[in-house]
């Protein structure tokens, strides 16, 4: 280390970078108590621009650490999306309005807007009230991670070391060396982090070039509040509402317009806000945009579609959010890919800082994420090229035809709903047609069952919180049949075993594990006290796949999630995915997936 | 006045109390930017017992203060009620488990139990961020209203004047005398308000006997999370969850066991907590029901069924809550009525407060509540007796049958939702045809519209909070169709007039109305633009009655309300009650509505 006279400390997991990707994985390491910093190299925290749409799944990952209530009041919600496309009199006129998510089983099922600011503030509040703050005017200089496989393989030990340089104290304080077991980049297009250990970014930098500008609109286009994309004669736009009166304007800009012919580069001097409020205007004639208010935030980007070549340097420093993989913004993807990269790691890193499981799970970081990624950049290709294709009309008749453009863009990708981890240790293979509604590697969709001991409805999802536990989803079917209750019964006996997992990794005052019971019996005549004491921990454990009270809602959950009448045993892993499925007669088939990555506690 | 060397001040609004009644009223007018003050005579705040049943109307009604979430977050929801009678076998049996609530369209349709303690915070906390806290060991000890005419009809007149004591200060400051222009007393069945001013409470003091007990149990009973009504051969007990863990038991007891002979008054000497519940264990053999915890509150209890003779003194003094109607616990209305008190009577304040309404207006409190609390009389006698009596079995063949007792139960009217004001000068009662779902003197029921401008769900009763303005519901019908459109053109032409109810209560800065527009168009073709500007004073005002986005709901609040294609103009109150309906072509319907209790702003 080059730094004679710094102060050294330890610390589970540092974070660098307080952007959507950082904050995410601070604060839901904070929420497992795992010991963990964040350090950031601007002085101040952001108040506007940048990212600004939550799609649908990270909305529902938001409610699973509690955080989607403010984040809801909060923000625009966009529900419809509109296509206008050039009219016979000129100008641009209403093609379709349509659903602006199509996945079927979105809980949420529209994007919610809001100002990347606000939304890194709900990630900063609640990190706060759990002792975490971001520790800002500060950057790494160097980091070094130890080559001694023993150390590496060790989960105790501290093997990457990163020089900390505070950049607004006086000098004898400025610098900190970091013992840490884990290192997170979530630094950005640019990380610092990537370029130390010379990962690499595969693809292209070859994008058209667009403006953003942020503003209030005094306007008559019927769809303001709507997400809209008008590909006009003049070149295309997206138009998106925002929290309170605020839009955002996303234009097309022509290459000699913002190039400097000399650098080749985009040249920010070459054209303002006006100018790309201006261009907009053409678009989206014969409706009027104009400005109300001061631009709140304005930029031009290029943006290519690349991924990392790695995520991870030997399982101890990782890269997540855009440090990962850089695409345009135009599929609202930006801070959903970031959010969610951190939501898969923290999980993982929790276990195993917590020596419940082994190190190599790490290694599904990467695996599960860099997919994604891959598959994001692919869609972002196409619907990037798409929308920024001239539209088929009677002068063009080689254009993009709008059923092209909303057929691409009807997917439910863009949603987050549809990701879909592949097998690995901690997705299984088998047993999928136990349960086909609970498809293995995707995340558990809503249900409402109601509660056992009062009716009270409740949505499957918020059973299952990221709290770092496992859960148990136990499909015991109609336990008022007594051959199925000799069946479940026979079951929980195999259960009870001392190789059985819930014995083989039990903590002592720790539970890992979360048992939740889904019984297929009337809520008018069923007595859950009837249930073995395992699969009632406490009274509000216990489900019946009902109609709500009022004969509104609920009763088909069985039949939604493809469950039959023998029953079905359901891991869910502490992120929301499906993890494995046995039938209730094969307990061993849990042992098995969980054997495969879990270690037993010293 | 006695007082030699008092402070004299002047306030509004005097509220002599800090139960359900005095801090839903004091919230409500602070809310309304009233100048309001609250003493209590106790020195601190209660934490645990009294009531603790809020009824899905109050939830409503909580909700449009923006109450409802927090309770509903510290509440124990009861969705189910469960009914048990003597078992052939001795002990009781599980006869019916039913839903607790009957009516149809309650919002949230269940009962919310949270003791006293909780729920007073919440109003607590409410009031006190709008600056208005409750002043403690305080008690008035005299109170004076003037008998000059020309004061008491004039609205910013203080005639009523209460000597203030505080307990807990030096001498020289202990005593104030405070002139109000209303004083509201909510001092509880006791009240030293009514007592002041000679009110009789009409009724008998006659009700069986009752033990409370709360605390966590230790059971095997299958229903210890519904309510529960069993009637035993012991006698009858009641037994309902509570937030966490906890259950309240109320306990019939023998008369002999707790009056004093002497006295021939309850003596609650003679019977602790502990013999309740052993009564309670008879009563519900043969499940057992031990106490885990110790014993968080206790009472016995024997309640008459009284009405006041007046709520009001010529419209400056009021009472509200207990002080009006006292009742037995048993259908969970207590906390309920009071609140509901509060409701009617702080807006109608309000608006005389700020000059917009007469002070006649004011009578309608009494009208309206008065005639509510005869109900409620009327339904407790009945169902207290009920309960009671002993259970039809072999041996007791005149016992009472549980099909009575359920079919007693099973009425809109606990609920709260089937509370109905008659016609009064805030309540019409001509074109009830042109939307009979939207009752005159009832509340405005639930329903979901989608915004035109963005598509997205709003429940029509939040479109309604308690904020002291009149609502005006226009339903246009189906504006694209060009005949419709006229007509709704016409109508705004007649509310510009300078005699239109819109233009004569106008308050520059300050308006007393909020428009709301209900097409009955599809959200993907409609442009709401197209409306006539006073229909759409804000993007966010205009809705349709087409199903959600996804097509999951919503589509028939036309036909659910009862509006023809005609339309209809519908005027609610500040307390979201349905007070003047008329058609679109008789606006004046309208003007002489608010004509007859509203005021032209000097």
């Amino acid at each position: 280390m080059p730094v004679r006279f710094a102060r050294h400390s330890e610390v589970d997991v540092l974070i660098i970078g307080a952007g959507p990707a950082g904050l995410m994985c601070a604060n839901a390491l904070a929420n497992a108590r795992v010991n963990v910093r964040i350090v950031d190299q601007r002085a101040f925290k952001i108040t506007a621009g940048y990212g600004d749409g939550i799609s649908p799944r990270t909305i529902e990952l938001l409610q699973s650490y509690g955080l989607a209530e403010r984040l809801l009041k909060e923000c625009s919600q966009i529900h419809l999306a509109a296509f206008y496309n050039p009219s016979s009199t000129g100008g641009i006129e209403l093609t379709k309005r349509t659903s602006n998510i199509t996945a079927p089983s979105a809980r949420y099922p529209f994007e919610a807007a809001l100002h990347q600011g606000a939304i890194q503030d709900i990630f900063l509040d609640s990190m706060s009230s759990l002792g975490v703050e971001v520790e800002r005017s500060t950057m790494p200089t160097s980091i070094e991670l130890s080559k001694n496989e023993d150390e590496l393989t060790d989960p105790t030990s501290y093997p990457v070391c990163v020089v900390l340089q505070r950049l607004d104290q006086s000098e004898d304080e400025q610098q900190e060396i970091v013992h840490a077991k884990f290192v997170i980049g979530g630094d950005g297009a640019h990380s610092w982090t990537r370029k130390q250990f010379d990962i690499t970014m595969d693809g292209e930098q070859s994008d058209a070039i667009w403006g953003v500008v942020d503003f209030v609109p005094d306007t008559d286009f019927p769809d303001v509040r709507n997400k809209c994309l008008a590909q006009s004669n003049y070149g295309s736009m997206f138009l998106l509402p925002r929290e309170e009166d605020r839009v955002r304007a996303y234009v097309q800009l022509e290459d000699r317009d913002v190039i400097n012919p000399v650098t080749g580069r985009v040249d920010k001097d070459r054209m303002g806000p006006e100018e790309i409020l201006k261009t907009a205007q053409k678009s989206l004639k014969p409706y009027k945009l104009i400005r109300k208010s001061e631009f709140l935030w304005w930029t031009i980007y290029s943006v290519g579609q690349r991924v990392a070549s790695k995520f991870s340097i030997t399982n101890r420093v990782f890269i997540a959010g855009d440090a990962c993989h850089t695409h345009s913004p135009k599929a609202g993807q930006g801070m959903n890919a970031s959010i969610n990269d951190s939501h898969n790691l923290a999980w993982k890193i929790a276990q195993v800082v917590r020596g419940w499981a082994d190190i190599s799970l790490l290694s599904t970081y990467e695996s599960e994420r860099r997919k994604f990624a891959l598959e994001l950049i692919a869609f972002d290709k196409t619907w990037s090229t798409l929308v920024c294709e001239k539209p088929l009309t009677e002068q063009n008749s080689d254009g993009v035809s709008s059923e092209h453009v909303l057929k691409t863009f009807q997917t439910d990708f863009t949603s987050g709903i549809g990701i879909h981890y592949h097998p690995s240790v901690v997705v299984n293979d088998t047993y999928q047609e136990l349960a086909s509604g609970l498809i293995l590697g995707k995340r558990v969709p809503p249900y409402k069952f109601m509660r056992a001991a009062d009716g009270r409805p409740f949505e499957l999802q918020d059973l299952l919180p990221s709290d770092s536990l496992f859960k148990l989803l136990v499909f015991t079917s109609e336990f008022s049949d007594p051959l199925q209750q000799a069946r479940v019964e026979s079951m929980v006996a195999d259960m009870q075993k001392p190789q059985s997992f819930l014995n083989r990794y039990a903590t002592p005052g720790d539970s890992r594990f979360d048992v939740i019971t889904i019984c297929k019996d009337r809520k008018d005549k069923f007595d859950f006290l009837q249930l073995p004491t395992l699969l009632r921990s406490h009274w509000s454990k216990v489900f019946v796949d009902d109609t709500d009270p009022t004969g509104s809602f609920g009763g088909e959950g069985y039949s939604y999630f493809g469950v039959g009448p023998e029953g079905a045993l359901v891991a869910v892993r502490p992120d929301g995915y499906v993890g494995a499925i046995a039938p209730l007669d094969r307990v061993e088939v849990l042992d098995a997936y969980f054997a495969s990555f879990m270690k037993i506690t010293a």
